[in-house]
């Protein structure tokens, strides 16, 4: 039987996961897939989680390099999380030949390009399932169930935090800063919550997802990218009675050519397969032209979620015989082919001071610059308009032209409407 | 770059729809799978389908013989649909070693283990993940995913034609008859419906995603099957007061060592996310021990989403260097760890003469057996009962003494209820 050596970098919440996995399906794993999967080493400094996790003192390396250069070490797990020292570790893995497994988003998002450098060295294979949406095999479908279709399309809610917080502003009409200090308290969310609540986390997974969509290198100053903190919860609530439902959305288009690609919360009709999605569950929504719709759902994050993904790639590292690996190099990425402007409808409420009275005045100022209005209402003082599809760049011109307007206190909510 | 030959048994609907991506995508599939996939031969006797398709007709081969003997043919995809000829044409390829890729459910759960045996002697694979749930990666993501889970349930909607029957009878109140007339007109019924609404295609598929999840086969004989044709729409509306859902669901469930599975109307909780997928959508729901819930969502049906997967899966017989089998024989197949009785929660209608009387009698006669009811309500001359958790055996020979009372004039209904 195949032996298969693993190294894992970080034992935290991911890596003790994977550990646990590793050991308890090691028979599991040996009868269906044939190969044997064993820790050979570790790399942590936390000797009370040695410790607790139950791992032999001696399997403990000093340093990357101890790793590295252990022949019995095919592949290499990393969960440390952000960028340092996780880029350096991974690329002297590659460049030993060992292929790498990661879940770490940041880091593969920035440092793609490299790692396949890296990668064709040493003669290895990049495997990142977990990056995207924990156990749910987002980037094996892509590239692996997808091969004739051009895919057009991929629309995700990717963050469970967000996820859950909009949930629970929409369901029980809390407001985000309360539902954001539930979420630090469940876990959901960290203490510096900048990373999930301001698209960061969406824009890493989005850039991941659409490169290997769309078969090209969509790095992530190619992404728009907005987030949920200023979104109020009476908005989740005018939007529920017409007929939506608020997610953070990774959005991303490709028409063959060009690609747009885009991180912000918006309003889904409430039938749209996920607008159902609540709570800190994730889905990604795609769409290719042979396949049609296609919706992967599950658990975005949690240790053992996440590391079922790590382990199913390991066991594919252990078993391909050809290594995996994608031809995108930095030098590839042709600003010409990244859409700079894009186009949707549009929820807007406008504080306003005589509200019927600018009713008149802020559809004309719309109506004016080539916005369609399909519907308007009144909500207290606050005007609510449905715009048709406009582009970005006309609209948020239009909104400069109503915000001028005297009868105008200020824009209450810009929410882009998706289908 | 590595060339793979591939023969289409068939061009029907599927046949077309995979030609067509195999020939549309043929560049696109060499730039990112690095394989050439070229169709050398078909069999198909339809002179005016193969004009149509624009078939060179030198391709088309006089038997299926032509084709396993043809060195230059490495995948045999086979579309006839049935049992025969298509076993004993796909036996011939695999053991001449062919591999074979198929979307033919009823023939691939009645002949799997023949089917292995041919591919163990001929030294090919056996490929099917258009056989469930047409584009949608679910048989992938049982076997190259979730390698690290024991898999527990499994609960999918797997067949279009009564999804969309049961959809239209809960969205718009029209009865089964229509309903089915209706699919019949639009292509998503065939003139015999038999193997949709009895069940018997959602029981092959059942067989082929069960014996996957718990690397076990699980024979079509133990599964339990009922179809939608007595489903009654009072029932679906009742249901939805109650908020409920009704769809034909394929269930199955693993302890370890015993195994469930069976077919049959049930209602869910209209939260439940198999709830949302409607009309011609199927959607597949699987618990994994360590990846908790995960589903897979798209259409079931169809030439091009079904003909992706077939592509899919010659890419893959096509790239592997390991050809794809499993061990499933006949004689593996051990009585005693199928279940022959079940336990589930009950929504039962009782039409009684008197109803305000039936009801203290009907709960009493329940209550009797140990059925626990746990509510009550009246709808016209019918009696609802909802019931706490009870064995099937139990519920039925409950029934039996219900339908005893001289207030009952039937049993209206009774629907499983899972969660």
């Amino acid at each position: 039987m195949k032996k298969i050596g693993v190294a894992l970098l970080g034992l935290g919440v991911v890596g003790g996961g994977t550990y646990e996995i590793l050991t308890t399906k090691r028979d599991y794993i040996r009868a269906n897939d044939g190969i044997d999967v064993e820790v050979k080493s570790v790399l942590e400094r936390n000797e009370a989680r040695i410790k607790e996790l139950g791992i032999d003192p001696a399997i403990v390396a000093k340093d990357i390099d101890e790793i590295v250069s252990n022949p019995d070490i095919h592949v290499v797990a990393e969960f440390f999380g952000g960028v340092e020292p996780a880029r350096t570790f991974l690329l002297k893995a590659l460049e030993n030949g060992k292929s790498i497994v990661t879940a770490n988003k940041e880091m593969f998002s920035k440092s793609w390009s490299d790692l396949e450098k890296a990668a064709k060295k040493g003669g290895a294979g990049l495997y990142f399932e977990a990056s995207c949406v924990g156990g749910v095999p987002i980037i094996r479908t892509l590239t692996d169930a997808m091969q004739g279709n051009h895919i057009t399309s991929l629309k995700g809610i990717v963050n469970g935090t967000t996820n859950y917080i909009l949930s629970r502003m929409s369901d029980e009409g809390v407001d985000y800063d309360t539902c954001l200090k539930s979420a630090q308290a469940l876990g959901y969310a960290e203490a510096n919550p900048t990373a999930d609540v301001d698209g960061f986390d969406a824009m890493y997974k989005n850039s991941i997802l659409s490169s290997l969509a769309y078969k090209k290198r969509v790095p992530i100053d190619k992404i728009y990218r907005e987030g949920i903190s200023s979104v109020d919860v009476k908005d989740l609530k005018i939007g529920r009675e017409l007929g939506y439902t608020m997610k953070l959305l990774a959005i991303s288009k490709h028409d063959g050519k060009m690609t747009e690609a885009r991180v912000h919360p918006a309003f889904l009709p409430t039938e749209h397969p996920l607008s159902g999605v609540k709570g800190s569950f994730n889905a990604v929504f795609v769409h290719g032209d042979n396949v049609d719709d296609i919706m992967l759902y599950g658990r975005g994050a949690g240790s053992l979620p996440t590391g079922s993904a790590i382990v199913s790639d390991i066991i594919f590292a252990g078993k391909t015989e050809t290594v995996r690996r994608f031809s995108f190099e930095e030098e590839d990425v042709k600003d010409d082919t990244f859409a700079t402007d894009f186009s949707t409808e549009y929820y807007i409420r406008v504080e306003a001071s005589l509200v019927q009275d600018a009713s008149v005045k802020v559809v004309s100022a719309l109506t004016k610059v080539g916005v369609e209005v399909v519907k308007v209402l009144t909500k207290d003082n606050d005007l609510v308009l449905l715009t048709g599809t406009t582009n970005e760049s006309t609209m948020q011109s239009a909104l400069d032209t109503v915000r001028a307007l005297d009868c105008v206190n200020k824009i209450g909510a810009l929410v882009r409407v998706e289908r």
